[in-house]
């Protein structure tokens, strides 16, 4: 036996016991005759005391101990004298009778307390060692606690977890899969799922109705800050349901596991179309924990002789509440944010309400005190608001002046970690057009359903269709992301024809599917959590990295490992594959 | 609105109400001017009449349905005029008064019932439909609830679910490695995981004590009836525990999953060493719901001039109890049977302890009547009872006479799928011999502690050395097994080194959990159940793959999505790889 009892949990009550505790080294300390030695382990922190007086040889011992050792004390309980209310442990403390050094520790890299020293690509190389400190344990406790509770929840509702299978098909379609050879059959591949989509679709024509599952996923694209090349989803599908079924039960999923793990009542989540949603904030995910709507001045601004305004698709700009008081250089410098390469704007107005109720803009030159008293009603401004405007193509001023408002937000502390802001966002398009490919390409995926009463655009205005497509944000993250799917053959198709697969491909790639479709397939379903995504940001943050316990950097290296790695030219040989290196 | 009910839920508190159901067409049957339909969903079966006199139209268009159909239907619940009471719903049946058609069904290769005439093939092929089936659909949904019983479990007990990397790196050391070429990365590859032995130990080093997941590991294995290329594990790991704490937890763990899926309370479960296994059963995961223990005979049989026991190693029998009255045409069945390739015995002698208290054998010419009573004295034989024995090589003989043992069982009916014997086997060999390549492997794997008294012997009687190692054996299947793991550096290098590791190829490979041994490991534990095999055996079978939602077939294919299948060459071009045709 190691350990009677844990790190965390003695207290008065214990006092007069004898224990016996095991943990890491944190922290020794001298005074005269006396060594302290906080002993952690994942509970919490307890003093030992080693008293020369009491006991010279174990005092002598203890000198032989470094910081991250491992050892095991037994002793007594006893009151302390200084006591630290701080920590729950902190009334108490042991006086060592016995110990033993059960490893000892080479000096680590960082320090192991909440703030450490440690860069981030150190802390990657050691993970092990980040993870004793206890932001990042707590997250993965965090995260264990979540992934629980969806579980609970959905199970409670009658959903069934249904393991698919992770050696799957290859798809060209969408982002690039990561694929396996097969040694059995050379030259063929398996590829890793991007999702199980059509798994969950095929549980569904096989009449399990509820089905989830929290499962990795695979994505082999070119990295961006904070992706990762394997991700887990809460994924989830029901049969004999409308898009509403999904709202309803995925909404109530979410208070559950907000009220269970912040305490938050979240009440009925806002509903908003993905047009209101690009119009009122330039983006598909808004974060509406706070306002600065855009408000769109076309009307007011045209043929005032100044170019920009007169040549532009879209002047939209939004409100600052309190900020007429900001320095030039204050603006400037979020002109010159607009104007970085990630945001790609080419300047910024701006107009103040001054707090003297004077109105004042960057364009005086062309727009009165006037004209600019018909912005501020525009934008229900009122005197102490700036005003900050941008102009040009409507499909790239608007994201241009989210940047900005998420930025401006970010800089006066509205978004905060603690506060939690649902949305649903509905009526996505079905299609966008790719330029550079020269056809449709479907906004969610392949298998979403039109809208019934758009079915009819398909011939005439494919973009014109909307789909039962549906996202849910939270402060301004997609979390989660589904659909209504076809489930008639015909219309399958249809959609894949539409997409620009021809008859075989289609049938090569998804014949398993449309062939299940002609065996009485029911109308079903979806939605998918990012559960990364949605456990950071409950968790207040917005780096998955810290949510997950052995993440890939930045260029899809597991550095801790060193992986990948080359492979002997057995294993190569056996799989009938040759690397090419003079590419 | 699909549905107001499931077609699992009315009954006669229902009469009355006016419902709307939706499934599928199970069958149709006609009786004069009424149609019955039954309506199956994945919660039952409820029957919808249609009446020609009620409603003449929709009598009419009921005509338009077949099998597998999927059918809305509304109206009134009414009390049967028949009932059938073997099922939830047969008191009451839908006098239909709307109902409309959501898809139509081609007619399905098999029929959709408890007694299917579908090939495996066949089935496997369409696993959708087969999903449909109550056997496999009940197997799906147990598999679940066992998951959710075993995290409840054991996040009760305080241990964190955490995710570990699915794409990791290869080792070449054990079974064979899928692999996964790193576009990112040309020439490298990352591996998936056969277990994450090496992450949770690091996270033993990092201090989190209690660890679990469900989690899916890869083995590309030259497959055997009923492998699977990807499969479940249950993997566990402790920090600051023995062996004594990891089988108690455990022990623990899976009484409580047998007592809520089956009712049954299994007691504790009996323990016995390797040795004890392998000389009583001839086998490491003896299936003790019945007897037929080994008997040795050595010491009885030796100079009687009978060659075949001369020359043997080991003569070694079990006794079939009630078995003196088997025919010569029996015996020789099962003498046969031994002699099959897979079993590879060169005989079977037999001697009988008739009812008449006479005894006889196959080897009267050289045993007396007398030779035979001492012989049913060791075996403790009476009057009625069979001795089967076998001679030979002790490292074969017992494996043989394990063969014979379990098939006799089988057809006797003693395994009996309903009857539960949990047994820990404990002791293991820490190494074995491998021939072919002329050195030490490790029984369980490298990381394996030996046990501290038996730690001398490393030096010179390595085989000798027993782990403390440890499998939880299931009637007669090894459901879980683990180890007490090494943690100290200078250990894990001597064993690296004894496995026959260059110092390169151990930091090559295990550099990293090595790095981290440096830095404070505290002593660990852990265990894995398979989880596919542990389900299957809870459910009754032995069959893992009616237990998997889409398996593999025993050429690691699945049929149903045809995979794997070829790449596009770009897609092997931007891999940097080059499949070799002409091999």
């Amino acid at each position: 036996m190691y350990r009677s009892h844990t790190c965390g949990e003695l207290n008065l009550k214990n006092q007069g016991q004898t224990v016996t505790l095991s943990g890491w080294v944190q922290n020794l300390r001298e005074f005269g005759k006396l060594t302290f030695l906080d002993l952690r382990d994942r509970y919490g922190i307890t003093q030992v005391v080693f008293n020369a007086e009491e006991n010279q040889a174990l005092y002598e011992k203890a000198h032989e101990l470094g910081r991250e050792f491992v050892v095991q004390v037994t002793g007594l309980v006893k009151e302390r004298e200084n006591k630290n209310l701080n920590i729950p442990t902190g009334e108490i403390e042991i006086i060592a009778s016995e110990f033993s050094i059960l490893n000892s520790s080479e000096i680590p890299p960082f320090t192991i307390i909440d703030d450490t020293d440690g860069s981030e690509e150190l802390r990657m190389r050691y993970r092990y060692l980040d993870i004793r400190r206890n932001p990042l344990k707590d997250k993965l406790i965090f995260r264990h606690k979540v992934a629980q509770l969806f579980r609970q929840y959905l199970s409670q509702e009658g959903f069934i977890e249904v393991e698919t299978p992770v050696l799957i098909k290859s798809t060209p379609e969408g982002a690039r899969d990561f694929v396996v050879p097969s040694r059995v059959n050379p030259g063929q591949f398996f590829a890793l799922p991007q999702s199980p989509q059509t798994f969950k679709q095929l549980l569904m024509v096989g009449g399990l109705d509820k089905y989830f599952q929290i499962v990795k996923c695979f994505r082999d694209e070119d990295l961006r800050a904070d992706r990762q090349p394997e991700f887990t989803q809460v994924d989830c599908e029901m049969s004999f349901v409308e898009q509403e079924d999904i709202l309803q039960v995925f909404e109530l999923a979410t208070k559950f596991i907000v009220k269970e793990t912040k305490g938050i009542d979240l009440g009925t989540f806002p509903r908003m179309t993905y047009e209101h949603a690009m119009n009122t904030y330039g983006n598909d995910k808004p974060d509406i924990r706070f306002g600065m709507e855009f408000c769109e001045l076309n009307e007011l601004v045209k043929g005032k002789d100044f170019a920009i305004f007169d040549s532009a698709e879209l002047v939209v700009g939004i409100k600052v509440e309190g900020a007429s008081e900001w320095t030039r250089k204050q603006i400037d410098e979020w002109t010159d944010y607009v104007k970085t390469p990630q945001v790609g704007a080419t300047g910024l107005i701006w107009a103040k309400y001054n707090l003297d109720g004077t109105l004042t803009s960057s364009v005086n030159k062309f727009y009165s005190e006037e004209d600019l008293k018909k912005w501020s009603e525009k934008f229900k401004a009122k005197a102490g608001d700036l005003m900050l405007i941008l102009a040009g193509e409507a499909k790239k001023v608007r994201p241009q002046l989210s940047a900005l408002r998420m930025a401006i937000a970010e800089k006066l502390g509205l978004r905060k970690a603690d506060e939690f802001a649902p949305l649903w966002v509905v009526d996505f398009p079905l299609l966008d057009w790719d330029e550079e490919s020269g056809r449709y390409h479907a906004m969610h995926h392949p298998f979403t359903a039109p809208k019934p009463e758009d079915q009819a655009l398909l011939e005439t205005d494919p973009l014109k269709v909307r789909a039962n497509a549906y996202d849910l944000v939270l402060n301004g993250n997609e979390v989660a992301g589904g659909s209504v799917r076809i489930y008639d053959k015909n219309l399958q198709s249809k959609m894949f024809n539409l997409l620009g697969f021809s008859q075989e491909e289609a049938e090569a790639q998804f014949g398993f599917l449309m062939n299940a479709f002609k065996f009485g397939a029911p109308p079903h379903a979806g939605i998918a959590f990012g559960f990364d995504r949605f456990v950071s940001i409950l968790g207040g943050s917005e780096t998955i990295r810290d949510y997950i316990a052995f993440p890939k950097n930045n260029s899809a290296r597991d550095i801790m490992i060193d992986a990948p790695s080359r492979l002997d030219d057995k294993q190569l040989d056996e799989l009938a594959l040759k690397v090419i290196t003079n590419r």
